[in-house]
């Protein structure tokens, strides 16, 4: 059983009356209907709750947090961030989604400032699987496409992924490291860009198996744990 | 169900009687006896059969295959060894182990001369984890030690491994990336450096972990399926 | 001074009058003339001459080789494959072009089957760098554009580039990872995708500013010089 | 010219008699000294100069920064660090050293814990090149050694280098990955192990051979200087 929780700053549907009518009950519970599945136990957390919905317990009991965030990065509590931080050493799996290429729990992982090109022309997307042996792409085709979309262009100011697993093309000229996986600690991270609140993203069946993959993926970590600090000896030393 | 062959040029245990007593059917059939488990379907295959046992049929029912091979590697055929190459890039798993760093299969997919460093001397060696986040690592503690091995010693003229997992010491001064994982085509392979003929490693229990995690990992491989060759525009091109 | 040799397989140049048209010259002298630089020592090779003009002298006094072929892979001799590929191991810096991918050399080091996509509209591609801190990028923009080419697409049938340095966008709405870097024993080699015979393009001030700054990186290969084979304990082994 | 600023926290050479006499001058100006070269330009700034010596316009002027630190991690101003981080990814090479490994700045630029094993026992290190086509190990042997050092093992909590150049074996029974690169933003970053502050590391010819290939390594990151933010389109979007 994989416990996932799926966090929204939830700020947009509140607000914007195309985002309210394309996700009436928000874009975490689009996600969370979307992904159900035997072997996954959904939960929702939103920045409103208190603690943001990630509390100790709620974090201790995850063990994939998916987050979306936007227009209120920095709404989200230092204290909460630090606690996510942890938990993502510790081996936590996250996966990250598009406008959360600028949230602080993602750039505190990444140690750079995860800047961009973005357009908002409503123009196509095509997003080529560049690593076919990867997890993440089981069950996709060569590539897929979304009709609409934000546009996210390079340079994409990340760490050189551990794993490029995706690309998008745009209609408008650009390309976009799309799929990246990292380890982080005990942790794997999984940043993916398709999402814009505006387009009917999280109803796609190809982004919504990316999300179910990465989750299946950011799971699988059960390493040893490592010791730090002080350590005896191992062998003799010669004095 | 992951469908296993473990293959073995089983020359030593012909000739060397400290090999046959510590390997009395072959280390094939003590390391297919070491990974039997539920989920998973072990054969074994020998230089010694018809097309070395690796057939058409058999690579085509294989999802993983083990290799291990030190003095007969010139004895392999070429045919079989493309073919071998071919499933591989289609997305069979390869486990290579120990002496296999010079085999044909393996050199083919590495590119390089994959040579290192060796010494007979029976010395201690402990594989420390690096990549605690693997799944390759699952299970195993920080560190594991094996009493008596053969030494393989830095350079190793390998291409930079995709995942760096586990780092050998030695007791006597030298140390070496023993647990490398790769992608090439649709397959993944993954090279574990223990198992000298004249001791009994195949039966070390984490030596059996690793490679069954390594199985497990290796047969995870089922993305895209990618069509080469000449394509058709996907967008209008300007005359 | 680093000493540069530009191969050609000069086959097109013989036959296809828009070819003799753009290169009346070869494509080898093109480059040459293109890469010509205080600092840099620049001959030619064909396949033509003897040995391909690859000479156990000619290549030991190379410290990057660049490579064009594509009608003519199978005519290039394994024994001087292999020269050029035991040159690389031991430090030669190794420049691959366009139609390269599938050569001989190219693939033995690769151990992939280098396909792709391809179609020839002469459409527009426009090459993204994403990796603004590579030395190969130095005094490019952001992108640059060739207005007519051959288009390549993803899948590339390569290994995960060590470094991911460049992605082309193009019209028909495919995408390719076009200049890549890898370590293969003491040498450096640099994939760079533009360059159909077809299309005036190694006269692109871009492009070769390109392929200069990947000569000064594959150039600057002179680390240790690694020793193979039984190896003395460097520290005392118990009994 | 290469303009190099060696910062220290220079706190050891205040009040430990053994750091007294083995760095007189402080261990900044022991690897200013070291380091001093044609094509080198040297400056050094410690902790407790106003604004720890790292005033924007230092910072503006310097290509490579190199960094020891360790008791005094927490004494450096947020401020200070934030700019030292911004320059990074504006271009600036970071070499960081030793204790650094704890330091506010690699954490921030890791994402993760940076803790590791340690011990005090002033054993043997030996440093192995892994990777001898790098331009950081030229002119160095296949390893070197440190008769008397603090001793460092894994588990490093590091994200994966972009590149792994060092690994260093110790005689009690642990192992280290010692040279590390990432690249972050424009800049680069080197990470290298040795020097306690109690032991007279950076008087080794090896230990100052490497950080200055180090610095030439770092200094040479002159790419395209990305844009980031809304991008009008390069090519027409459909309505």
């Amino acid at each position: 059983m994989i416990r996932v929780t799926v966090w929204n700053e939830n700020l947009h549907e509140q607000s914007n009356k195309t985002v309210q009518e394309i996700y009436p009950k928000g874009i975490h519970t689009a996600i969370a209907e979307g992904i159900a599945a035997p072997g996954i136990e959904v939960r929702t957390a939103t920045l409103q709750e208190p603690e943001h919905g990630l509390t100790e317990d709620v974090l201790n009991h995850t063990d994939v947090l998916i987050w979306w965030g936007h227009m209120g990065h920095d709404k989200v509590a230092d204290e909460v961030i630090n606690r996510v931080h942890e938990r993502v050493l510790k081996g936590m799996g996250l996966i990250v989604l598009h406008s959360g290429h600028f949230s602080k729990i993602f750039k505190k992982l990444m140690g750079t400032s995860c800047d961009l090109k973005w357009r908002e022309a409503g123009e196509k997307e095509r997003i080529w699987i560049v690593n076919p042996a990867h997890p993440i792409t089981e069950g996709l085709g060569e590539y897929f496409e979304l009709e609409h979309e934000e546009m996210y262009g390079e340079h994409f100011d990340i760490p050189d992924p551990d794993e490029l697993v995706l690309i998008s093309w745009f209609e408008g000229g650009e390309l976009f490291r799309s799929g990246c996986t990292y380890h982080r600690g005990n942790g794997k991270v999984f940043y993916f860009r398709p999402g814009h609140e505006t387009h009917p993203t999280y109803y796609d069946k190809h982004v919504l198996k990316v999300i179910s993959n990465g989750i299946k993926w950011a799971a699988n970590a059960r390493g040893a744990n490592p010791v730090y600090g002080n350590h005896k000896p191992l062998e003799p030393i010669k004095g």
